[in-house]
């Protein structure tokens, strides 16, 4: 029988992307979606992409009905938001993956360091950071997963084996991101009206940006000493997709082609991590709507760096998929299901 | 059993869109990936979004080895080349699906006006119009289905009804089409550089274009008198799309509530084609990736005219999927085995 | 000794425009901005692309300064709060060019039908509407010109000649617009989003955009009788730029080139307005940045239909290069002081 | 009088940027344009954005006739055909501006090891590499000059000053470029077709791009001491700007403020480089169709780092504005005459 599923917070564009992959989910039913902006309105008639999928009304925020209709609860609400509904979602019973980043720093500290004080302290050593390729485990009998942010996808994902392996000097990291702007939200700003984006490029949070220390802190766990990085993220004028290049010391003369066997042994047994050939590198176009990470390395010998680069989507493995892909662990299901769609090229 | 599928010429964007589609359809194999380009390459390494679906290589197009393994062929060659290869597929007792224009103007003489001669007249009369929703039951029985074109798509699914039921004057009709440039295929020229066509707007093949025809035989057929139409083709700078703004005078002072029941009824069991209700108009983004045309219309009582617009992906309803979903009929199966994705939005 | 000028609303988009015209002016003093959002900040703060030629703070709006300090006004302001403002300034002896729509329409009851009620209907008959190439001597003596609006610059120019010679039939236009987003202003509202626009396409406002009055108005005036059109206005993913496609029935079998003549004809001393050899056509990338208006056309023998392209920069002809092009004449100036760049191509 | 000049191989995009920029000079006369692919046509009816500018036909290339009529050149020819090209017209009399990279490197070695053999290596003494703000002097006696590539303005201005200095470790430097799609030239290829670009985003020639030499030449003359950096280049779905994001290790604990002065005094006469005030960053919006150089930066304390960022135009200042800028200290004249137009924003 179908898991039942709610969304709170279902009318950003992470909530929409979860309502297109559940449509193609065969072991999962949407019951509830909430959004105080569309309550009463028909999903399809505020994004009509979803139209021939949905006969769901969006409905205001109520704790009390999704406890009873649902079993596994996706919270898309901002930062500090989240840390107020999530205790009652759980003590309800529900499961809860939670895409903002308020369970994603287990260290409280460094949470208020660089978001402000955490209301639910407590709820920090139960939370699973959901990177399955890495926590594949620990997932399946998780209760509340804090779902990793964009950015922290696409850059643990090369670095953690070649840390865990010894492989690059963890004090060299420089990590060069550019996302499509769909990572910026729905909310009104004037940084994303299209004609500040179109034909446009910058960076922004140089230096500042909150993603840097739960970056950190899956590196560190990766090498088991303590990694600081240099983050710098850039707005793309494209809607979806994440291209992070990363350089690092070589440590021990180790060959480009070892630090490529090194990913592709890290992740012979995770289909959404695709190791590319030596001379081919990605392209966000290749991973666009999917739930897939392209990496790709070349070692530059004459400053004995390497480059990696990544690309994914940043709705999907960067968001949405990567919750769906939490919530087949936490099902018992294959980790694929819903999540088979090639990218959409061109 | 799955169907055993090969597509000729594969590397263009409609084959790259047939294969992403059939990777998500369960009862069809791909067994052969035609292209003289890159004969030879695996298909990944030159179309990386296709990577985790396929261990295909493109190879030289060889009929008798196509003949041997597959079922149902897809021909993506440009007109004039079709021609060539479509009869001998249908001698070997291949049902073809022809996404070129080759044996969509049923009248030589036409074709031969707006193209070159004809060098398979005698098979016109045999291939059927692929255009699901008008011509479901012959689709069933065809052996050679020429697949539309996709500006006639967009334009013949919201004209038809009200021409068929009488309720636009048909020497009034006026067709304004916008479609990404995908559409313009992926041979090089300077007119679909990526800095020709962005931030640049315009219209090209000015009451000449070759999808003219076409669309004026099916609407002659609809209304069973002689349609005249003028059309004009836009290129917009986004990848997929088209977004068709018609124009007609209204006949007998019909309201606009009915002519959208009159598209409703006449779609009311076609699934991929959705009337929006009223004050809802179409979007391109809203069908991205999808097979579904999106109509919405508005009558302009000052004037007396009904201004009708429609939106399909140009690569999906518009050719591939649209392709696929003839193949569907063919084969027995539900038209719409494949084809159950929501838009990619944003 | 240079004119001393003030923009009222400066913030906006026109606004900007204005500014890096001005900056290029060498008759023109631009010595105050208004804006309530950004007042007390740096122009080139705020607008970093003005950097190296203002330094400029905004200010708030105070009529008595600017009355004291300037020549002519640009008032940037949305329709109703022009009415407002302009009186005054002109009381104050200024001369103005209003950008917003409120003494564009001659006829009260038709403004107040399309808009709402009108504060200061006595002005209308002195506004004189600030399109150059039809009014050029009306405008040199005007105290208040009312710019005209981008959809109609681009309607009327091609339009006007031709049924002011009686060539086509005034009961046949159609009118299929398309604009870039920049059009639609820097106002905060989901519509123009980056992720909403890119990869979008949509009409909007169909039959019921309020430009269509005001085009009527002057297409009236050209032909001596009630001319009604059908508009309908598209969003095109790109920041500058106004395509429209005009179709209309051709009259006592003109030729195609006897309609181009009559468009050469009537703008033989009109610099800015260029009309393009026979099967050439206009691409909004060729005008962009410029104060050009693009116009190419073909007749359709076959429907004796005539189709009209014209291209402009909807921000520079169709609003603040044609505002500067009004203040040179009413200031005794060349009209094409300070608008004399080339497209930025690409 | 003005100056008379010919551009050699003027249908690229850099050739056509002069002929918009010259459009616009006082001081400079337009005479011959060559084009092997366009001989015979107008310029105009090729690139319609130039219509109301030029008269001029394009010709086939002809150095006699140029060097009759001409007393500058701009070859605006692929490396290679530069180095065939240039040593006649320097014979005849003429100064030349070569925008390829036949003359940046002084090194012949180098040269060969990145591009090919080099046919006239006795004219790399002579050659002056024309990055204005550091060879101003040079430049204004030279007879040829070498006008840098993009990615080696866009990186060789922020960090000059700060490695004659000494405030940063020579080799700690990386260099991740982003550059708008116009960098890539207007020669067919797939890799640059607008279905190919758009919505993409990937790097490109990872540690083995050819501007690295030209790069680290520069470097290394700042600091005295042999620079290798890393350079990686990204390709945006834009047409125009180049981004370039710079770590570097900051040495003696300098502060963000003393690498910022030290900019702002090396640059304090250089009107076209902007070093914008603490927590301003560049946008290549803001440079577009202009000569300018945004430079901002942040140093992070974390990790001893400075994240320096730059952009420019790749075509303006990464090409033909420099190139005009040349010209106008070779003439003489003030280095700014016809580069005073701020971006087109938006």
């Amino acid at each position: 029988m179908a898991i039942k599923i709610s969304i709170i917070g279902a009318s950003g564009y992470t909530g929409v992307e979860l309502m297109r992959l559940l449509s193609d989910h065969n072991e999962a039913e949407l019951v509830c979606v909430t959004s105080r902006q569309y309550a009463g309105k028909k999903v399809t008639s505020v994004f009509p992409s979803l139209i021939g999928f949905y006969d769901l009304e969006f409905v205001e925020p109520n704790i009390e009905l999704i406890s009873n209709n649902s079993e596994v609860v996706f919270t898309c609400v901002p930062h500090q938001t989240a840390m107020d509904v999530v205790p009652t979602l759980l003590k309800k019973g529900l499961k809860v993956i939670d895409l903002s980043a308020d369970f994603r720093i287990s260290d409280k500290d460094v949470y208020e360091k660089w978001y402000q004080s955490h209301t639910s302290p407590d709820l920090l050593k139960d939370a699973v950071y959901g990177l399955v390729e890495i926590y594949r485990d620990k997932i399946k009998t998780a209760r509340l997963v804090a779902n990793p942010g964009c950015y922290p996808t696409s850059t643990i994902l090369p670095l953690y084996p070649l840390l865990k392996e010894g492989l690059i000097d963890e004090h060299s990291i420089i990590v060069d991101s550019k996302s499509g702007t769909s990572g910026a939200g729905r909310s009104l700003s004037h940084a994303i009206l299209f004609c500040e984006v179109n034909e446009a490029f910058k960076a922004y949070k140089i230096a500042e940006h909150r993603h840097t220390p739960e970056i950190e802190q899956e590196l560190s766990k990766a090498c088991g000493k303590n990694v600081l990085i240099n983050f710098t993220p850039h707005l793309v004028p494209m809607s979806r997709g994440i291209l992070t290049t990363i350089y690092a010391n070589v440590k021990n003369n180790v060959s480009e082609d070892e630090l490529r066997q090194a990913l592709s042994n890290f992740y012979n047994n995770s289909y959404f991590v695709k190791i590319l050939p030596k001379g081919q590198f990605p392209n966000v176009l290749n991973v666009r709507g999917t739930n897939f990470c392209h990496i790709g390395l070349k070692k530059d010998v004459r400053t004995n760096r390497v480059i990696i680069i990544s690309a994914i989507d940043n709705l999907c493995k960067g968001a949405s998929g990567q919750a769906i892909q939490n919530m087949n662990l936490m099902a018992g299901l294959d980790e694929k299901v819903g999540l088979m769609q090639p990218g959409l090229y061109p």
